[in-house]
C-alpha cells in the first residue's frame, strides 16, 4: 500500500517536473481538484484525443462527429433527470463547520469494521500456522461473524435509506454509530442534505430576464438533443453513431486522486442509435470494440479488465466498466452503457417534440434505442501516463527514469542533437530538424554531455533521439537511438523522417482494431 | 445593404441544412446566442483549429503550447483588471422592462444625426450637379457643420464621462438627447449601471467556504499564471511563445451575428514573451506572420485588411486588428497586441510571487514584455464558411451551391461514387473506400443520379468526388471531378491516394508561411 502511494506521488512529481500537469493558478496557492496542462501535456491529451476520434469518426464510415456548447436550455437538465437526482447526500458538522458525503461517513465507519475482520485473520494465521484455512476460520468465528453481520446490516440500510431518500434515516444512522467529525471529533451533526452536483450560472444581464443555466455534467445530452438535427442533414441510417469530445462540470465534494476526479474534465462520447430489442448484441459489440482500442496502445492485456455493474443507473438496462489499473488500484476508465430509449423519450416529453427515427426498412418510425460508451480524456492520460513511468536499474549499477510512452501518443517524436557544439554539426542536426518538424514534433538539444541529453528525452518521454557526429560529416549516416530499449543503430540520413513517421503513425497503431 | 443581409440570411441556412451549425437545444427551442457545431461543422472547425497550431506550435521551435482550464483562482481576475473594469453600462426603461448599452443607445442616436449629414450631401450633389465638391460642401455648410459639432460634442462626453465612470453624466446625457426606447418609445430610464461581463459560478458545496469563480472570460490569462512553469520545466529561453487553444464565455448583452459574437466561444491565443524595448519589432513582425498564415488559405488578398487601434486597451502600448470581408462587412478576426509587462506584472503584485526571467546573455532578471496574437475560433470558422458559398450561374443555364472550402480545411476530402448500383460498381467503390479512410475523411454515395450527387457534394464543400464506372471494371481508372473546376480528369485507380493526398497535406499549404 505505501508502495503504490510512492509510486502515485512519482507520478504527480514527475507530471510536474516535465511540464506535463501544472496544478491550476498555482502562483494564487492553487484551485482544488483542478489541474493545467504543460507543453507536453498538452501535446498528449491531444493526441489521445486525436487517436480516439481517428478511431471512431474517421475509420467507422457510420459515426460522425459533433461539438456542442457547454451551454444548454436549462430545461435539458429536467429531461435528463440531473435537476432531480443528480445529487450527493451532505452532513455538517457544527463545530468544525467541515461539510461531508453522509454515505461515505458510514462507508468509512464501515470500512473500520472490516479493517477488524482482517486483523482478527492475521492473528489466527499467525497463530495456526500452516493450518490455518482462512475460509473456514471466516465462518465460524464468532467474533468476526458479529463483525460480518454488522457491516452487512449497516450498508443494508444505508443502501435502502437512500433509495428512498429517508436522509433523517441516514442521520439517525451516523448517530447510532457514534460517527465523530475527523476534524472536531464531535457528534454534533446537522441534518442531511441533498446537494446537486451541478455549477450553476445565469446567462442575461437583467435580473428580470436572467436565464438559470448549468455547466454541462456530461457531455452525451448535446448529442441527444441534435439526434435528429444530424439524422436528418446527414442522412444518417439506423444504425449510426454520433461522438464528441469535450468539457464536463461537477461540483464535486471530494474531489481526489489528482486528475482522476477533477471538478473541470473532459469527456469523449459515443451514443449509437440503434433498433430497439438489438441493444444486447451492440453491447456486447462495443464492450469488445472498445476493448481493442485500449489494447492497441500496447499498455499490457493484465492492466485492463470489465467490471459488470449490478446496480445499473436510472437510463440503463446494461452497462459495464473497462477498468484499467491506476498506481492506486484498478478503477472505471470507460463506461460502456445500454441507455436504452430514457433520454430520447424524456427529451420528447419535455419538449413536446418528436425525436423518432423513420425506418425505411420496416417501413414504421421509433424512438431508438441507445448504445454509449464514455470515456474520460483525463482519466486516460492518468492511465497512459502512470502505466509509462518506469525506474529501471541498468547494467553499469546506475539507474534511469524513463516514460515509455507509447510512441504514437508521445507528445515529441524525436530530439536531434549534435554531439558536439562544433565543426558543423549543429548546422547539419537544425537543418535536419527544419526538414521533420513540417512532420512531427520535434526538438533540437545541443547542451550537456549527449549521454544526460539521453536520460532527459527518456525522462519526458521522446521515443527517438538522433544523432549527428563527425561520421556524419564523411557518410552522412546518423545514429537512431531507440527510448526503450536504449539501442542505438547507424542509418542514412535520408532514411531518418521515413523510419520515424512510420512508428509514428496511428494508420500503423489502429490497424488491429 | 439589402443584398448582404440576403447573403448572410443565405450563410446561416445553409450551415444549418449542411449540418455544420445548429441553434443550441433547438428542440427547446434553442439558447440564445450559443450554438452547435453538427457532423461537418465539428470537422472543418477541428481542421482550422489544427492548421492554427501546426503553424504556431509545430513549426515554431520557440512556441510550446498548453491547455489550461476554464475554471482559475479568481485573484487571477482581480489582477487581470476584469472585475473591476471588464463592464458595460447599463440602462433599463421601466415603461418596457427592456435593457439597453447606456454607450450604444448614444452612439445610435449620434448615428442618426451623421445620417442627417449624408441626406444633406446627397441633397446638394443632386442640386449641384457635377460642380459639387463634396468636402467644400461639408466644410462650408452650416447646417452640416451643427450637426457635425453636435455629433463631436456628443461623442466627447459620451467618451469623458465612461472614461471617469460618471455613470450619472451618460444617464443626464441621454435624457438631455431625449432618447427614447426603442419599445415603449418612453424616455423613463432608471440610472446606469455598470455589469461584469463574466459569468459567475460557485465551487464547493457548503456556504461557508464556497469561493466564487469566474468562467474565464479569456485564455491570456491561463497562459501568464503557468508562464514561470513552462519556462523552467521547458527550459525556454527568451524570446518564446505559449499558445492555447479554449474555451472563453462572456455574458454579452446584445449577442449577435451568428457565430460572430456568442457567450461560449473558442480562442486561440499566443503569446510571445518578449525582452523589454523589442516590443516594436515583434509587433511588426507578427501582425506580418499572422497576414501570411491568412493569405496561405487563399481566400483573397483584397478580403482582409489591418486596422490600428488609436484607442488602446489599459494593458497595451500598440494593437492592431487584423478585418476580414464578413457579409456584414469589414470586421475584426484578429487581434495583435502589445501588452507590455501588465500581465505578469499584475500577477506579482497579486501573488506575492517573483514572475521574472534570468536572461542569460544579459546575466539579469525582468519581467518579460508580451506580444499577443489572439484569433477567435468560431469568426474564423464564420469567416471560411462565408467566403466558400457561391451560388454560380452553369452554361446550361442552371445553377449550383458550391461551398469552395479551402481543400485542407474541408470536413470530407472525397466522395466515391459508384455510376450505377450494380455490375460489381458499388463493391470497387467500397473498396476503395475502405483504403482511402485511413488517410483522411472519405464518404459512400451511390443514391441518386451522379449529376445530382456531385451537386450535393459541392453544397457540403467535398472538394474530390471519385466516380467507379463499367471502364472501371476494364482498366482500372477512375474518373476523379475537381469542386471547383468541375473540371474530370481519368486517373488509374492507384493513384487516387496520393493525388487527394498532395491536395489536402497542410504541409503543402503551410510553405508558402
Amino acid at each position: 500500500m505505501a508502495n503504490q502511494e510512492d509510486i502515485f506521488k512519482k507520478v504527480i512529481s514527475h507530471a510536474k517536473e516535465y511540464g506535463y500537469i501544472f496544478q491550476s493558478s498555482e502562483i494564487y496557492d492553487g484551485l482544488s481538484a483542478v489541474y493545467d496542462y504543460g507543453q507536453n501535456g498538452a501535446e498528449l491529451k491531444k493526441n489521445i484525443r486525436e487517436y480516439w476520434w481517428k478511431a471512431m469518426v474517421q475509420l467507422n464510415d457510420n459515426i460522425v462527429g459533433i461539438d456542442a456548447a457547454i451551454f444548454m436550455h436549462p430545461t435539458t437538465w429536467k429531461a435528463s433527470g440531473h435537476v432531480d437526482a443528480f445529487n450527493d447526500p451532505l452532513i455538517d458538522n457544527k463545530d468544525s463547520k467541515k461539510r461531508y458525503r453522509a454515505d461515505v461517513l458510514v462507508e468509512d465507519h464501515v470500512a473500520k469494521i472490516e479493517a477488524k475482520i482482517d486483523k482478527e485473520v492475521t492473528k489466527a494465521a499467525k497463530r495456526f500456522g500452516d493450518s490455518f484455512d482462512k475460509d473456514q476460520f471466516l465462518s465460524t468465528n464468532q467474533r468476526v461473524l458479529d463483525y460480518q453481520n454488522k457491516a452487512t446490516t449497516i450498508l443494508k440500510r444505508l443502501g435502502q435509506s437512500l433509495e428512498k431518500e429517508d436522509l433523517a434515516d441516514v442521520k439517525a444512522l451516523i448517530e447510532e454509530l457514534g460517527i465523530v467529525c475527523p476534524v472536531s471529533g464531535s457528534k454534533n451533526w446537522t441534518d442531511v442534505k441533498q446537494f446537486n452536483l451541478m455549477f450553476g450560472t445565469k446567462l442575461g444581464a437583467s435580473a428580470d430576464t436572467a436565464t438559470d443555466l448549468y455547466l454541462r455534467p456530461e457531455t452525451a445530452q448535446g448529442i441527444f438533443v441534435n439526434f435528429l438535427n444530424v439524422q436528418k442533414t446527414g442522412r444518417m441510417k439506423i444504425p449510426f453513431g454520433i461522438a464528441q469530445t469535450g468539457k464536463a462540470f461537477r461540483n464535486e465534494i471530494v474531489a481526489r486522486q489528482f486528475i482522476f476526479r477533477m471538478r473541470e474534465f473532459e469527456q469523449m462520447e459515443m451514443q449509437y442509435f440503434i433498433k430497439p430489442g438489438t441493444q444486447k448484441e451492440w453491447y456486447e459489440a462495443w464492450k469488445e470494440k472498445r476493448m481493442k482500442w485500449h489494447l492497441s496502445l500496447g499498455m499490457g492485456k493484465e492492466n485492463y479488465r470489465y467490471h459488470d455493474h449490478e446496480k445499473l443507473a436510472h437510463y440503463a438496462d446494461a452497462a459495464a466498466d473497462i477498468e484499467f489499473k491506476f498506481p492506486f488500484g484498478f478503477k472505471e476508465l470507460e463506461g460502456i452503457h445500454s441507455r436504452t430509449d430514457f433520454d430520447l423519450a424524456s427529451h420528447e416529453k419535455y419538449s413536446g417534440k418528436k425525436l423518432q427515427y423513420f425506418d425505411p426498412e420496416l417501413n414504421e418510425s421509433y424512438v431508438p434505442y441507445v448504445l454509449e460508451t464514455s470515456i474520460g480524456l483525463d482519466r486516460m492520460f492518468l492511465a497512459v501516463f502512470s502505466n509509462s513511468l518506469v525506474e529501471e536499474q541498468l547494467e553499469n549499477n546506475t539507474s534511469r527514469v524513463v516514460l515509455k510512452l507509447p510512441a504514437v501518443l508521445a507528445p515529441t517524436k524525436v530530439a536531434v542533437l549534435p554531439l558536439l557544439r562544433k565543426d558543423g554539426l549543429p548546422e547539419i542536426a537544425q537543418k535536419l530538424v527544419n526538414e521533420l518538424k513540417w512532420n512531427f514534433n520535434v526538438v533540437y538539444d545541443e547542451k550537456d554531455a549527449v549521454g544526460r541529453r539521453y536520460r532527459r528525452q527518456d525522462a519526458v518521454g521522446t521515443p527517438f533521439c538522433v544523432t549527428v557526429d563527425h561520421q556524419t560529416l564523411e557518410d552522412e549516416t546518423v545514429t537512431i537511438r531507440h527510448r526503450d530499449s536504449m539501442e542505438q543503430q547507424r542509418i542514412a540520413l535520408s532514411e531518418v523522417k521515413g523510419i520515424i513517421a512510420k512508428e509514428v503513425d496511428m494508420k500503423e497503431w489502429l490497424k488491429g482494431i
